[in-house]
Formats: C-alpha cells, sequence, structure tokens
C-alpha cells in the first residue's frame, strides 16, 4: 500500500471537488486458503448504461465478513476463489452510464448491496430480496466493497442528506436490516417491544422499533455494557439475560421491566436457543417473533407456545422495498441518531486489525475506511 | 340409561316438530380418576337472556377429548373435577331465551363451543379465539356437550342449511379449525399447498385449501388408506412419507408431486417433528407455514430455514370471527362435501366404545349421537 | 342552576379525595324545537354489572354537536325528542358496578361515548365502530355526556396519565379520531401526508401523522391563522387554499410545499368539495385518500383519477379497537402534546354561551366544564 | 392486403411445427385524422437480449381501441402520430432473444402488454402497473399488437395450457383485469359481491369473483341479453337497472336478489354515474367498492356514504403482480370457461369492420386474428 492521500469527508464541504485520485482499484481480498492481502485490481467498468461507479469511503463489518474470514463458508455460499469482502459501505459517485437519471459525479451515497434480477416473479411482486438470482456483495462468487472502486445500478444507491457523513452512511446497511425487522413486525404504534441481544443490530431494532412508535422497549443482553449503551439509543427498560430456565427469565425479565402480559413483539438479533426460547416465553398471545439473527441453523424450539398464543414467527432475511429509503429518512428527521454505535475505526491498510478487532467481540461497530481515506481527516469529519 | 327414544335426523323433514322427549339431562363424565360413566343431571338453565339451550343430537370426537381421558390433562388443563368431554357438536334449538332474535325454537344448528368475554381488548379488537377468559366446552372447569342439553349464546350457533344433516353438523367444529388455518395461510387463489396429516383436520384443510382455489394441494401421510381418501377429498397429489431425513423427503416429495421449486404454503396437522422439518424444508421462500396440530410441545427446529428463506410461521388456535359462517358457506354451496369422512357412528349409551375407537386410531371421524338419539335412525338421515 | 362547589381538577393531587358533592344529576337539554335548557335529572343508575358511573369534568365540544342545535338533526338522526348533547368528556369514576374489574372510584377517565352491542358479526370481527345497535352518546335517540353523570361499561372508560389534565382527556375523544383516520391510512413511516383543514380534527391529523413517521406533512387552510397554529402541531408545512381550480390550487401546492410528485396519503379533515379534489389531485399514484370530514353528502368528485391513480378512498367513522389506548399512549409519551388547542373554556352554567361560540367559528376547541367544576380552578390546573 | 395463408389454431396440434410463413409484418393503422390503413413495417427488432418476438394470432378489441379511433385521445393521452391499436392478444413465440430462459419459439402465449421499468421505487415494490416509465401497448406514442409481429421481454409472456386455444388466450387480458379487480377487493370467501355491467370485464368480474368463492354474486345492467348470458357465468341473481333513483333501484336490487344488508363488495364495470351510486349505496358498511370501469372522469358522488359505511373505494388499473399467472390457472384448471363471450372474430383484413362492430355494441367480446391466420381454421380450432 502506497501512502494514502486524503479525502475530505465532512459531510459540510462541496463534494464536487471530489477528484478522480488514482488510477488503481486496491482490493482487500480473503483467499480460499483464509488469507488476507491487498491486490490492484482493474478498476470495474460499468455492467449497464444504468449503472454508477462508486468510490469507497467507509465500510463498516459485519459478523457475516468475519464468519467467511474465519470458517470459509457461510451455510452453502463457499468461499472457493479468493474473494473481496465487505457490503456496508458509503461513498461518492465517480462515473455514471449514460441512462443514470437521478445520480451525477459527486454524489454522497449509502450502497444497497444486493442487486436482484428485476424481472423474476419474486422481484416484480416487490419481494427482491429473495431473488434467487441476487448479486449480494462479498457471498460467493460476488465480490464485496473493500476495494477503492464499486460498480452497481443507480437504484442501489441513495443519497446521504448533507448532515450525515459518509462515516454514519456506512450504518445505512445495518440499520435498514433493523427497518426491515420491525417492517415485518407489523405496526408498532403503542406495543411492546422486546429485543434480544445488544449487537449492532438488536441495538439499532431497538432504535428503530422505538421510532415507529413502540410504548415500551425492552432490550435484552448479558452484558453490562452494551445495556447501559441501549438505554441510550431507544430501550426503555433493560434486562440481563440469567443463566436460568426461559421460563425463570421470563418471569424475572417481565418484573424488572414491568412487561406484565409479555411483549407484543419480540425481534431476536442473537439467534442464540436460549434467547429465542425466552423470547417465545415472553411473547404475548397474537404476537408477533422476528427472526433477524442467524446463529445455529437448528435449535429446540417450544412449537406448542407457537400454537397457544397463535403466534407469528417471521424470519428476516436482508431488505426489501422501501427499507433503505426509510433508514434514511429516520436519519435525516433525526429520529435516530447513530450516535457513538461506531466505536472502532481503521484505515484501509488496517483491515486486517479491524477483521481481528471484530472477531474479539471488542466495543460495538468497526468501520474501515477505503483506500486513500485519511484516517485523522475521516475523525475529524465525524465530528 | 334408559331405552332411547327416536328423533329424527333427516334434515328434509320439519324440524318444528321435534319436541321435548325427556326432563333429564344426560351426560357422559369424566371422572379425575379418568373413568367414565353416565349421570343424570340438572337440565342447564340459561345464563343470559341471549342464550339457548340445545337438544345435542351427534358430537364428533376429537383427539383433545380422548387425550383428556388417557393422560387426564392437556397442558395446563387438568381434570381436577368431573367433566363432561365433547365439544363437536350439532343440535336442535329447545329453549331460546328473551332476548335472543335470529333463533327459535326447533332451529337446526352447529355449536361454537367457545364463549369468550366479548369485552376485553382481545375480543374487542376482533381475535376473541385468543380471549384470556374464554369458557370453552371440555376445557377444565368447563363441561362439553356429550350431554342432553348444552346451553351458549345465540352468536355460538349456527344454523344449517337445508341439505346439511346434523350428522354432518357435528363436523362443522373441525371444519372451521380448516377454515381457520387456511385463512391464516392468507390469499391461496393460485398457490400450491402441501398439507401434512391425513387425519380429520388434515384432510379438511386439504378440502378448504382446494376450495379456497389453490392450484396444487398435496398432502402428506404415513398410512396409504388415508392417502388414499385424501385423493377424494381435495388433494391433487399424495406423498408417503418415508423414514428418512427431511432433506430425503422434500426431495422425493417434490419429484413424485411434481412440486418442483416447493410450496408456498405448508399446513401441518400433525404436530410431529419429522413433518414440521419436512415441512419447511419444502417451503418455498416467503412462503407460510400454519402450524394446525398440537404434538410434542418442543422440537428441533431448523430455524436458520425461516431467515433464509424469511418464512412465516403462524400457529393456529381454534377459530375466530367469521369460521364458522364460511365453513357453514362452503358446506351449503357444495364447495365442500362432507362424504365419508364420519366412518365410525355410535349411540351415545356406547360412548365409552367411541373413545375407545378412537384411541385405536380406527378409521377417520368418530361420532356419538345424543340421548334420545337412534342410531339407526341417524344412519338413514345421514343417507 | 345553582352556585357551583369546587372540585379539583389538578392532575397533580390524589383523585382518591375526591367526594361525592351533590345529589342531582343537573343536565343541559337540547329540545326538539332547538332550545336550550338545564334539568335535573335522575341520577343514571348501571345498566349492568359492568358499568361505572362518571362524574363529568370536562367536555369538549363537537361540530356535531352545534349541528343537531342548528338544524335538529344529522341525517337520519332527528331530535325527536329532548335530548343531552356532548360526547367528548372526561371524568372521575364516582361508582362501579359489582363485575368491575380494572378501574376504581375516584380513577380519573376518559370517556369512549359509544357502546356496541359486542355481540353481533360486526362487533366480533372487530369492527365496533359499525355497529348497527351501537348506542352513542348525543345521537338520537341516546343523551350525551353534558350532565353531571354519565353511565357506560367499564371498557368505555380509559385510565388518564398522572401527567394529563382532565381538561385535555377531553380530547382524547377527538385524538382518538385522528389516530382512527391516520391507521386507516396504513404504514405513515416515511410518507408525505397532506391534510386538508386546520380545524380540531385536521390538527390533530397532521399531529397524529407526524407522530405515525410521516416525512413530511403539509396541512391546508384558508385561515392564516390556522395554518400559522398548525406549525406548531406537527406541520411541517402549510399552504393557504386559494379560489382557483383544483389543477391551479395542485400546482401552487406543490411548489410552495416542495410537495413534488404529490402525497403518498391525504385526509381530508373538511367534507368541502373544493378540498376533496384538490386532495384528489395532490395524492400520488398509489396513494390513499382519507375522508374524515363530513360535509355536503354529495359532491361532484373525480372519479377518473381515483381510478387512473389506483387510488384507495376510505371513509373514516369514529374509532374501533385500539384507538383510545393509542390516543392516551401518544400522550403519556408526550409524542404528542394537546398544548394549546384548547381556546375557549366555560363553565356549565355558561354552556349556551359555548355553543354560539363554536358556531361562530371562534378559536378551535371549546370545553364546557361539568356541574360543579369551577372554571377558576379548572384553568389553574391546566396550567 | 394478400391472400392469407393458413395458419393452424388447434390448441391440440403440435406448434412446433409452426413456421415463419411470411416476411413483412402488417400493421393495421390508425392516423391522427382517425382513419384506418393498413401498412407493411418493418419486422420488430429485439430491444434487449431477454425479449421475444411472437406472431400474433388472435387479439380482443377493447373499449378503449375503438375510443382512440373514435375521439383520437383518452385523457393525456393523444393520437398525434400513426399508432397501431389492439392489445389484448395471444401468439406464437418466433424468436427468443440469447437471454431468454423460459420460453423457447413456438411456445404459445398469452402477451402482458404492459412493460414497466422494473427498477423504479414503484417497479421494485410490487405496484409496476403504476410504473410512470410504464410502455403499454396501443397507448400513444406505443404502438399496440395489431401487427403481425410484437416484440416484448419473456416476463410478459405466459404460456397457455395445452387445452387453451389462442382465440381464448387472447381473453387473458381482459381475464387479468377481472383478477386484479377482485385482488383489491381482499377476500371474497362467503362475501357477497354486486357486480354493475354486463360487458367484457364485468362479465369476468362476475366469474372470478364466484371462482374467489363469493356466496352471492349479483350482476345488474340494462340490458336483458347480457344479463341472462351472465347467468351462464358465474352470476346468481340478475338484476335489471331501472331509470330510478339510485335509492329505488336499490331496494328493487335487494328484494329481487335477495341480498339483505347489502353487498360486501361492488364491482363497477360501466363508469356510469347511475351505476357507481347505485353501488355505494347497495354496499354494506365495512365494504370494498371497486371501480373497475372507465366513463365519465367527473361525477356526481355520495361522498356522504362513503363515511357513514366507513366504506374503502379503490380505483383499478390494469393489472400486477402475479394477476395473468392466476388468470391461467383459472383456465387451466376449469374454475372459468371462457366459454360463448367471445360473439364476433374477424380476419386481418376485416379489422375495420371489427371496429364498427365494437363500436355498434354487438355481441360480447370481438377478436381479430392475425394477419395470415385463416378465419375458417380458427373457428374450427375454437371448437
Amino acid at each position: 500500500m502506497k501512502p494514502e492521500p486524503q479525502l475530505v469527508l465532512d459531510a459540510k464541504l462541496p463534494t464536487s471537488t471530489v477528484e478522480h485520485l488514482e488510477e488503481v482499484n486496491e482490493a482487500f481480498v480473503l483467499s480460499p486458503s483464509r488469507q488476507f492481502g491487498f491486490e490492484d485490481r482493474p478498476i470495474p467498468t460499468l455492467r449497464t448504461a444504468r449503472d454508477v461507479r462508486v468510490r469507497i469511503i467507509a465500510t463498516g463489518l459485519c459478523g457475516s465478513d468475519v464468519h467467511y474470514w474465519q470458517h470459509g463458508r457461510i451455510g452453502n455460499y463457499v468461499v472457493n476463489d479468493p474473494i473481496v469482502l465487505g457490503h456496508e459501505s458509503a461513498g461518492i459517485v465517480e462515473a455514471c452510464g449514460e441512462d443514470v437519471k437521478h445520480l451525477k459525479v459527486g454524489d454522497r451515497v449509502a450502497l444497497e448491496p444486493g442487486v436482484g434480477c428485476n424481472t423474476c416473479e419474486t422481484c416484480r411482486s416487490g419481494r427482491y430480496n429473495l431473488c434467487d438470482s441476487m448479486r449480494f456483495a462479498a457471498t460467493p462468487p460476488y465480490d464485496g466493497t473493500l476495494s477503492t472502486f464499486y460498480c452497481l445500478p443507480e437504484e442501489c444507491c441513495y443519497k446521504l442528506p448533507p448532515h450525515i457523513s459518509m462515516r454514519e452512511g456506512s450504518l445505512v446497511e445495518p440499520l435498514s436490516i433493523a427497518v426491515h425487522c420491525c417492517g415485518l413486525a407489523g405496526n408498532l404504534q403503542g406495543r411492546t417491544v422486546a429485543v434480544f441481544g445488544a449487537g449492532p443490530i438488536g441495538l439499532l431494532c431497538c432504535a428503530v422499533a422505538r421510532a415507529f412508535g413502540a410504548a415500551k422497549v425492552v432490550i435484552v443482553d448479558v452484558v453490562d455494557s452494551r445495556l447501559e449503551f441501549a438505554k441510550g439509543f431507544g430501550a426503555h427498560q433493560t434486562y440481563k439475560m440469567q443463566s436460568q430456565s426461559p421460563e425463570a427469565n421470563v418471569e424475572k425479565l417481565q418484573v424488572e421491566t414491568r412487561l406484565e402480559g409479555g411483549a407484543n413483539v419480540v425481534i431476536d438479533a442473537t439467534g442464540a436457543e436460549p434467547c429465542i426460547n425466552c423470547g417465545v416465553a415472553v411473547l404475548r398471545r397474537g404476537g408477533t417473533f422476528i427472526q433477524a439473527g442467524l446463529g445455529s441453523p437448528r435449535i429446540s424450539f417450544p412449537i406448542g407456545q407457537i400454537c397457544d398464543k397463535e403466534a407469528t414467527l417471521k424470519g428476516s432475511f436482508r431488505y426489501g422495498p422501501g427499507d433503505y429509503k426509510l433508514a434514511i429518512e429516520l436519519l435525516n428527521s433525526n429520529r435516530i441518531c447513530l450516535g457513538d454505535l461506531i466505536t472502532h475505526e481503521f484505515s484501509f491498510s488496517e483491515a486486517e486489525k479491524a477483521f481481528n478487532n471484530v472477531a474479539g467481540r471488542s466495543g460495538i461497530k468497526t468501520v474501515i475506511y477505503g483506500p486513500g481515506v485519511d484516517k485523522a481527516m475521516a475523525k475529524q469529519a465525524a465530528a
């Protein structure tokens, strides 16, 4: 890696002055043998006249990125060829195809990293997140965004409001996941919501549920510091999960958080069997349980309670129509402030360190700046 | 038991000629020690001016009735006091409270055996089946319908169409369960549906799914004769479940029933872990899984697939607004013909034999006629 | 009217000290000849064991109250017999039937003034506001709440949060109308909403739409002062309706309020033909139009646009399941502050003056205090 | 026009034998001065690699085609340049782009004549029928299908079941309109439906409502013969609209068709003010009114009843996701039989005669066969 030139991140500065600073496309690549390395790759070309090329400024790390590194696969998705990871990114439009209508060079955008086919029955019926031909960043065989440039169609690029920095813009992806989860839960106005897991997704679900009008949001975790953090992030009440039966936990949870009668909605962002069992137990009759977190693919599950309560359990998969737009509107209107969610920041040359940091479960959210983005300036910009 | 007088069941005969044949209320009672016996009980009085008293003509037996007999409890519902079982009944209105508006003595009715409070938040919001104060027949501490008379509010009595016999009328209860399940599954027009379990509920779900416009209905069971029966009951295709992994079963199921791509909707009427796992595996992305059957309260469950597929799993609990009305309309319009679903019939004095018959898993549906209803006549009527 | 004793309204004072101050039930009565008068009426008795008797503290006046006074009828509802008007009330529970579970004497409550039958198909399916047997206060032949006492079932009485005064509590009724309107409009998160009419209902719709997450709320009226008021009541933008064609108004509205592409949702709280036509014109394709206001029963209507836009038009009728509860939660969480909505207050003896005030379209909301409630104290309490 | 070669229409014959019979693309063209003429036009080329070219076999005429001819415009769509009309077509795939996956040359298909952009917010959210960039056949400036060939993307071509002739296949378009209307009306199982207008759309709505499980379908028209036809097309009851007030018509309608309490759903396929008013009047409280027919863009409308009944009025615009697929499934399963809906058939050279026929309101549905399709053979095929 050569010395990184400076790129201004401050949201208030005119982005039209951004220039094409270098002619290479640096990429942070994971090999099938699970080794990281840097490569100079060809600058990606626009696939269609509706594509734009984005210079990546900031990329948040997700548990799935780390999982590919540590295990070489997620389910049926296997790292058989070198792959660029990363899919939670914000950047600046650097080139536009000739049919691009709504974007121009210099626009600051959050990237929706999945490109459906737009023509299958699933896409046309408004559930493109379930498209069987989805090309999703950092999911084999498709490269991710930990590189200088990334191309995608204009409808996958969402302009950031002026007061949102690109550092925060990289969080639009997990925020959209939370928006999708809460959207699946139906009308939350006046409802009680219990969120299991105070990692980034759980915390964002907490904030979104509050913004969507939940009368009471309870967050559950095992780590005191995360619960403490959650209090400033939408949670009315917190509960520290105990090593007990679901029933004992539920009883204690309901007393401590004054959640008599249970929760209308439960969102599990852990994927952990004890949490899912506790979550179903705390669910009110007729309630809705959203499974957001991926953990063990198979668990011991209280199916009988689902019947007795006539409960609805929904899996949540990425995000769909309107989720990115709404996520940005929540930021634009200050109904959600991302605040201190990003606890660790790394320059591109420190990318492997960033992965180690996430693997060590330190802090909440870790961001890697794009090649050529100065970390000091980035911090300043974020201030 | 005294000799049973005759009561005409033929749907075509005028019911206004039905007379008050006896002055006792015979009941078939289960003791806490799980012994059956007959008792002469007081004729029940109307609780409110909106109640009617119904002379019970026919009562279908349900797995739950047999379960109370064999185990003395279902979950938290325990037979602590003698209880009358039975809740799938049709009968003739014998007395009306002064505020009853829509029924008169002699009306032939199917009984909805659950009486909600009508005033709690749950009832008022249209989900009375989840009312915490529900008084449900044959669920401790409330007596069921295996007696001469039974009282309930007029809104729980649904007039039978002229061409439906009361023998068939006793099946309106399980038919309403199937209507409720299929209703929870959303719009079935043109959809593919897989039903697991070819017992009464599974078969009725099969027929209702077909009536609701499903393009393909596949039924799955382990008993050849039941699968054969299902062919005349709405199923387009049948699959005999093998002792294999869910994956192997799914693959074979999809080939044999030409269900490429899986089912939009799965209804499990077994409660059995292998079926539920096979059902989730055969579910298409974005599909809906209805859990109708109660089995083991806890199973090994593929939660990961629920996320990957963004599937919806709904528990189904009894029936709610409109279900009985629609069940009767399906019969009225001949869109569902109950045909040979009732395979065994017993007079009231043979009630214990009937329980033994169901426990032995013989046939499909077993009916017990009310006290004073002549079995021979009943068979004729049903012809 | 005798001198009115004092009753403390301050929300912070213990309500358990409220005493039965007088033994008469004073009522403000409208005669069929449209004359007002005061009458001493019998103290109403509880209709059922689930009823409570409420001492009325404050009653807001509604356009319908004034309409009955001025025209002697609304549609098919005719004042053929003397009637007590008023239905937007808050009060203190003064007596409880023996089956009342959730309320006790001294509770401060907002009244839901419509009592459905709870047993018809409509009520049981969760749309009790459409019950054909609805007994609605101040709708002939049922008396309203402008009296010392009023009886109704406990499920129609909603406890007020401690920090909400009963003066504000009288606004829970119109707030529930707004909650119902906005609920009919579907998910408002991130949507653009145009509200026509800045009277009490329009303003409250404005505030509720904002609380429900609308990204932009535009209010339209012809009176500058009302538009000004709306700015502090949830409106992002205001538009002063001009005496022009709907098309000209729409064009100007869209420019002035930067509502390019139109509104996702339009709520008409005027019932006026020009507003409805402008509203349909400003509606985006696929949008939803809520008709909240009652005006002329028949108008010239652009049905063609409804088709071209595949728009949905919904009439909104009173309030249904959950609306009162949510209205109170919005107040409880301070997501809606009623602030200066009440512009005029009258003691019970001044009731006719209050009607004249509303008829003169002075201010926004007019409240009449119950018999025996001291106006000076009331104002203090509201401070 | 040269003598037309023969093309076999019989659904049972192998379509793989269809050959490229001629090298010209004959088109029936309407000039801006509203004169019809025949033109030899270039054979259309595939726009994208996902396009197919279809040889048009049969095209139904729609009121909009005739309206363009008679008035030179519909609303803002003006015939400023010569245009080919026709959009209700079935044909045989004659060429496939290289990315076409699901079709091959020789496939018999019904054409969905609207091509959305697939990438705008509206398309991506599953409402592509409202796409602002929609390219719709026979809507200026886009040519229609009354020509030898027509190109469109593969997702707009739906394979016909073997037993459905292409003559019938041309009716899949109006059938999809009916499917869309009935879909907008929500769950029709057990509901009462009144359809106004017994033209092709009204009749098809009638048949679809019946197939969707309506308990009672009433059709209303002014022409006896159409009402008679409707009896074999799904209607349980018919009503001949009288020259009376809506109220008088409603009263008579309800008595004659035993529609006590009104209809849950009303579908207006006339666009006529008296029908719409009668329809709203017959609507039950809480009911849904679907406006399918386009007539006068502005009518006198009973807005007050919409509020009183808390009714929902939805405009229906063309068809959206799943409608074509479901229309074909209804044919495939014989739940809808198109029977004698096509009353008039013309060869391509008689196209103007066909337009005159429709303008003269003779019969129900008029079909024009494609260039080179022999009418005699077509009739035989349809037998």
